[in-house]
């Protein structure tokens, strides 16, 4: 019997289906393309690569699975021990497709919330024409931390440095060396030291243990008075009650979160009532960009010569570690 | 009688009040602050020289005046022939202390058309939480047009240059020469053929006889099917009733004009139930921000060092040609 790649990836067409098939071809697999999550379950039991948007059940339904090919860039949810049949099966994520459209995001809200944009929005819907008191702020001169200095931080950090910041730096969870748009880079240890010396906050975390409520109600007042948070990591990086708090009293001059708990976020949930506060429904870096699609299906491909060569995967990632 | 400064800026504080007054002392010029344009009309005839947001009255009935530094970019109104009572008057503007506000207003405006900010918005603000069909588009890989490619143009292009576009293509009056964030720099007379291979147009022109209307119908047609039209030059520039037709047949995938005819806009006036256009009522360089205040002061102070001196203006303003 043929070995067998599933595939499921919501934003399939001709092309991408070409692509994937000549690879599989190339290195004597069969291409099965499913439709969706559910069209798969208890139907990829023979298929030995996964690729793409699956859910846990398909995860843990397939029991000949040697190598899952996860489309997201966050893969917590596959992380928990006793998921996978085989326990030495291989995961690997589309970390790397994200950080070009993500960064761009990062700028746009950042530049939204400097620039007070939800404000003159709302002047232009009601049919007015007027300049706002008390002014705007800009990128440039500003003292920036990001708070995750991978992919997305470091993309978002060669953008920022364009604009002339006053500085930007990077924290990592222990390596203290990183990319060169960084001015510095920081382990999470100096992060307390640095929150009163940041203007705005970026956070672009994994979910992990470590990750859970890095922005608790504590480190928000250590906060420079005026200071912006922006979140595209996994919401549960940030206390929401606390960030209601902090915006309520003006102590943050605004945040923009593109991830919340729960999501979707219901229409009554007060974090809709929070006072400068830039909501986007997760779509920071949804598939919706054709680059991110592409890259994905590229980065998986790369992987494929690595997997069949018996090589190490290069997206690789360590699940006891969740990233 | 000592020599006079007359000077109206609306962000006047202790700080530049002490800058000027110094500077003033230092030539043997006494510095007079107004309160607003209405209260120098006719309290200005011993004005050698003038600086700030003069109205056209004031400027009409300063007897004595040899030099006015405006402290706007766009001073057309100022170009008239006939307007100085002494017709030899020098005419200076704060060309460069604008680049930086508005090109980030220029990039924010971009970004929020080309991931579909403004749809994402009307979700939000409906308490809802769901992605939209049909994609997003990025500034990596765009085809960029910047027609005006002076101060504004240029700071734009050096940013816009960090998202990875595919080409900047600078659009100057003659010279076909500019900076090196400009992958390209055409005159005019090039901008009909580079219509179809652009994707996103940045217009940043003067108001002069040679930019009026310079984005009528005929031009609109000629740009790529999909492609984006943001104006922060002079709202003349752009014939808005095409702009409305090109929008809501979706030949034009989007537009941001933060400079409009007439200002203020009427809460009925059709542009603002254009198809996709994000207007912002002329704030792109309103001096909001710090940076542009103060820059402002120094061009007027370093020019003032010049005037004493007896040497040419640094941000001279040729009359005749209206920038």
């Amino acid at each position: 019997m043929a070995k067998t790649i599933g595939v499921i990836i919501d934003f399939l067409n001709d092309d991408y289906r070409r692509q994937l098939e000549k690879a599989g071809a190339k290195h004597g697999y069969a291409v099965r393309f499913y439709p969706d999550s559910a069209s798969a379950v208890g139907n990829a039991n023979d298929c030995e690569i996964l690729f793409g948007h699956c859910s846990q059940k398909v995860i843990a339904s397939a029991e000949s699975l040697k190598w899952f090919c996860c489309c997201w860039a966050g893969v917590d949810q596959f992380c928990r021990d006793g998921l996978f049949v085989n326990d030495d099966c291989l995961l690997s994520n589309s970390s790397g497709a994200y950080g070009l459209t993500i960064s761009e995001h990062l700028i746009m809200v950042a530049l939204m919330l400097l620039r007070r944009q939800p404000e003159y929005t709302e002047i232009i819907r009601e049919g007015g024409w007027s300049v706002l008191g008390g002014g705007i702020r800009s990128l440039h001169g500003s003292r920036i931390t990001v708070l995750g200095a991978g992919d997305i931080g470091t993309e978002f950090a060669r953008r920022a440095k364009a604009f002339g910041p006053a500085r930007i730096t990077g924290v990592r969870r222990s390596a203290k060396s990183g990319d060169p748009a960084f001015d510095e880079v920081c382990t999470v240890d100096e992060l307390d030291a640095l929150l009163p010396r940041t203007d705005l906050l970026v956070m672009a975390l994994p979910n992990t243990a470590g990750t859970a409520n890095i922005l608790d109600a504590r480190r928000m007042a250590l906060l420079s008075e005026g200071a912006y948070v922006i979140n595209v990591g996994r919401g549960t990086a940030v206390d929401q009650d606390a960030l209601i708090a902090a915006l309520d009293s003006g102590h943050l001059a605004g945040a923009a979160l593109d991830v919340v708990v729960p999501e979707p976020l219901p229409a009554d949930h007060p974090l809709r009532r929070a006072k400068n506060l830039l909501l986007t429904p997760h779509v920071a870096g949804n598939m919706t960009l054709r680059y991110t699609q592409q890259r994905s299906v590229d980065m998986f491909l790369e992987d494929l010569d690595n997997f069949t060569a018996g090589k190490p995967l290069t997206h690789a990632v360590d699940r006891s570690r969740g990233y």
